[in-house]
């Protein structure tokens, strides 16, 4: 591990009043190596930041300020930008000149190629430079880029537990891609704290359903690793689902193996070895197969396999915490690799069961 | 509509302590052509109904009584059997020689083919005859043969909303049957009243799983029908989820259309007319998805569909309540059948929502 | 039971599109001696009314309007206002010279002193008159008052639950009302269906808190008839609590018994007495405590009883469904009433469980 | 902060497969002077710790052995006992002569008066001088007792947030002991991992009820201590509920005010004067009450305070985690007490919110 600064760096949150916002103040108020100095967000400047999120009394002493990128330079050396689509690109070109490295949790830079996003996102757009500069913070598979990078695209969540399960059956050819199904299952924190009648407890609970069928926009965020991953184009068949829970993403992913006779076990030792040296990711044994709540407020995405020989299948069950690995603490794992600190300083490993 | 008997048919229900049980004594005490004259089951013989169930209070005034073959025959003309596996097969013979109707909500009378039900349940069995006469109780299917049955095997309640969401493909020869893949995921009553760990609260709730996955016993029934409809041998992938919600099933369907031209709106209208007689199958308007509340407490089954002109798939979305239209709401529509009455008689429609 | 009506009554529903109003439309649709007219709601207006409500395709096949008091009028003879607190009041006078009965869901024919709700709701009324003329709809103690009444004051959720557990209390004078406690627990559906940040799932659920301590408007509801019962001044102590689950309300309510002597079979049997003619209300036997979901869905009230002797007081707890006995089906049974019909009918008394 | 130990002290858990176990578990391996060597439950001997708990997986290489005290003894300086009632007072004595300190989650050592206990537990004892030996486990209470300790009694999860609520009300004299009521609701995690009917997630899920009202064992233990702070006999109401959530307890206390004129500005004063030097204790600003889930997975007691000048009374809400600080994590505070470490030594203090 290389060794902590002598001194801190000063990091900053622009959009901290939002569920993704609050897991990175969590999470950096606790990183050893950094020190919070700014949090941001137009609507909440001037209320003290105990007053948003009263669990958080005695932990944090900021009060939200209001967005003025020039003061945000001048006190952060790092910036984390967690607001809706369209707005980071509006704002990363600036903080970047300052000498700022960004992190945005937003889709503005998961994209290389931006007619995808525009066509995707609706919305204009020509600063491809600036997007195709973007690394996307995927440390499993970018790991290298990330390290030098001064701007990341931060992953989707539904892309960051489909991938992770998808990436070893396509780097190794195992699987044929136009056979791709991935059925997808979120807790309902993914749609942000904004109040929405759908999202109501009253609306949400004791019931479940699909949306964005065939049009979600993490499809395309999905299609364009696997794409790189598999080195031609690839498309795939995503569904996402509402699940009654608060946090948690399960994919359950299909493929027809090219290999009809690859057993379980084959697949667990290909698995096992692809993340050898990713301490996030957890292949499961033999039969296990994961929960999301073992994700719970961490950093790891478990992963359950199966092989099914009736059908030449196989089963991938990818599951990680949507608000953590599949969106804040990832990004803080991309900061550490920025810095050239341990992948895992300063991030939660285990959960509190049950 | 035909007219109600004179006399009310006498109804008994083995079986009667566990969550099927309880839907049926709900479900029959309502229905203006039943008398409930007998509940049986050995563990809590001699105990008041409304002691296991308190909610009933004022509603049900009989005990629970031993299994007694003879004394049921003598007091029941219709007999519904809500036992574990393997318990039903034993049962049944005596009934019907006797006079008795059958309606089994076990696996023991499910399939065509004793071998299935031996190789995937693990149970030896020698009475292929009476299998082989037992009538699957799917109605929007089977409707005239259950009209006429004396013995029907209910379906499954993952099998119910599959097979609802994959008629109309197969019987029309709109996809390839070798691509089907069920996504489904079921509240936790599914799993019936005995006390599992894995089933607490504690364990179940603000998480998802798979589990039996390339495995669960429904497969082999799903697939019974599929080869039935396409006319020749059919292989499904089936996976179930849990979910931490109390009743419900939503299968998620996937299959690759023979026809990649085929649009939303032409799958909306064969679908319709498909189900044009089936008054518990709601097939719903462009860009609607099922939720699985709206079937709460109801028999029916709501249908959502989109086609994805990018991959050439279409997405059925199947929606029940797993103990109703999955389960012993089922079971009430074949009776009607049975008896030549409305087949919505006492069944209830609608829930109330949220 | 009085017959019904050869024709079926007209009714309407102002605010149809809320959560009260969808109970309310679900019931007056399988009501046998109503005929649902018209559904109204500004925001809505225009819009079919199962574009709102998908899960009632087939079953009701109106559409939204404006709210036009004369149309209105013109089109129904009975009237439902389900609206925000302040709105009925300016309403129900036209309705009512146009000869149209009244039943408002809201707080503002609660209060027999105007300047009781003046207080509280802190909104200046000066139709005293009106106020007066209203009658409190709780059936189980102003039967005889609604049966002749052309304009209901609907009680409130919490105050339901309340009052029914503690009128025999004081009606009957075997607690000392300065020592009523209550601490009531109810799902979030009570706080309606306009999208509030805490009511989101991803907030309310895995939660617990009070709220509106000391200060919640249903505790001057609760203690004007609690006087009037007292036939004295009652001041009570009552505590919401927001529970992560949709529907249900329990109170539990605490007071000092008069007499300490008494124990828990006496007051069973006072209670059994004192609603022996209100088929609605359920009195457990002995150690058996009623759980909310037994009422989800229905029009019942459940009641637990204990004496507690180590320190003289008596434990009620009353749970009902709060959208039901608490708000629409509560309203239905007063329109019984004051129609003529059986109070039960087109009422439902019994949930699916679990 | 007194230096941590050259070497680190070793600790075994017996019962380490309940959800007390696995608190204890987690907490111990993340601690930072604890080794922790021997992990322990009968019926699960020889089942290595991660097949019972896999989210674990590369967190904890034990196995789990049989209960053999003298093994035990060997090999741990300090013991939990995390057992049901009855087995650690059969238990400690032998590992106390061997010199190891014992801190047991169970009833068996929280009652100076072993009478109490026998005639609420219904189980004989004659080890009056070890039960009056042990410490009651409530840091902000009994802090310096715990210190000098060898065996600690570590409180009930509702008598932990009933105690940490009334305190100040008590030992400063501000309410009349004979008006205290507690209205409790905890997570259905209190009733342990063990396989019960009523704790389904059907079951439990979407209701709510109180349980064993007027009777619960935590009563005579919250008494005690109540006697305790007030200087004289005090009997409590104490009512437990169970809420559909995992985790969390929230205590609602009522208590008359001697003085009606306190107001609640002069309760807050008290109360944060009198938790002034407890870390885990933090009194809400004004007109801030507790979410349960801001304690999840953390040590921390949340207490929101309110006078109502109506009714003379103050209301007192006290929020925690069951299974931490109601449970785990305050007996490893205890640890750190009996140890000289600093009192917050490797103990969770903030949550992930939502």
């Amino acid at each position: 591990m290389s060794e902590l600064p002598a001194e801190k760096v000063a990091v900053g949150v622009v959009g901290a009043s939002g569920y993704g916002g609050v897991q990175l103040v969590r999470l950096l108020t606790h990183h050893p190596a950094v020190e919070l100095t700014y949090l941001g967000g137009d609507s909440s400047a001037g209320q003290s930041y105990t007053d948003i999120y009263p669990h958080l009394a005695g932990q944090v002493a900021l009060t939200m300020e209001a967005v003025d990128l020039e003061a945000i330079a001048d006190r952060c050396q790092v910036v984390f930008l967690s607001l809706p689509n369209g707005l980071a690109c509006k704002m990363a070109p600036t903080l970047l000149e300052r000498g700022c490295r960004v992190l945005d949790l937003s889709a503005d830079y998961r994209f290389e190629n931006l007619s995808t996003y525009v066509s995707w996102y609706g919305v204009e757009r020509d600063d491809q430079a600036m997007a195709a500069e973007a690394v996307y913070g995927l440390p499993e598979l970018f790991r290298d880029r990330i390290r030098t990078a001064r701007l990341i695209g931060c992953p989707g969540c539904y892309p960051t537990a489909s991938l992770l399960g998808i990436a070893p059956l396509l780097k190794q050819g195992l699987a044929q891609p136009e056979t791709l199904i991935i059925d997808a299952k979120s807790g309902t924190s993914g749609g942000g704290r904004a109040a929405k009648t759908n999202m109501l407890l009253a609306e949400a609970s004791n019931s479940l359903s699909a949306y964005g069928v065939a049009r979600h926009r993490h499809t395309p965020e999905i299609e364009q690793i696997c794409t790189h991953l598999a080195r031609h184009e690839v498309t795939v068949q995503f569904t996402p689902h509402l699940i009654p829970m608060v946090r948690g993403i399960l994919a359950t992913i299909y493929a027809t193996l090219r290999d009809p006779g690859l057993v379980r076990d084959d697949l667990l030792t290909i698995y096992s070895a692809f993340y050898r040296s990713s301490p996030w990711v957890t292949v499961l044994p033999n039969g296990v197969y994961p929960q999301t709540k073992w994700a719970w407020g961490t950093n790891r995405c478990f992963l359950g396999l199966e092989a099914d020989p009736r059908t030449g299948r196989i089963i991938v069950m990818s599951a990680i915490d949507n608000l953590m690995k599949g969106q804040a603490s990832q990004a803080v794992q991309c900061l550490n690799l920025m810095m050239g600190w341990d992948e895992a300083l300063g991030l939660p490993a285990v959960t509190f069961y049950p």
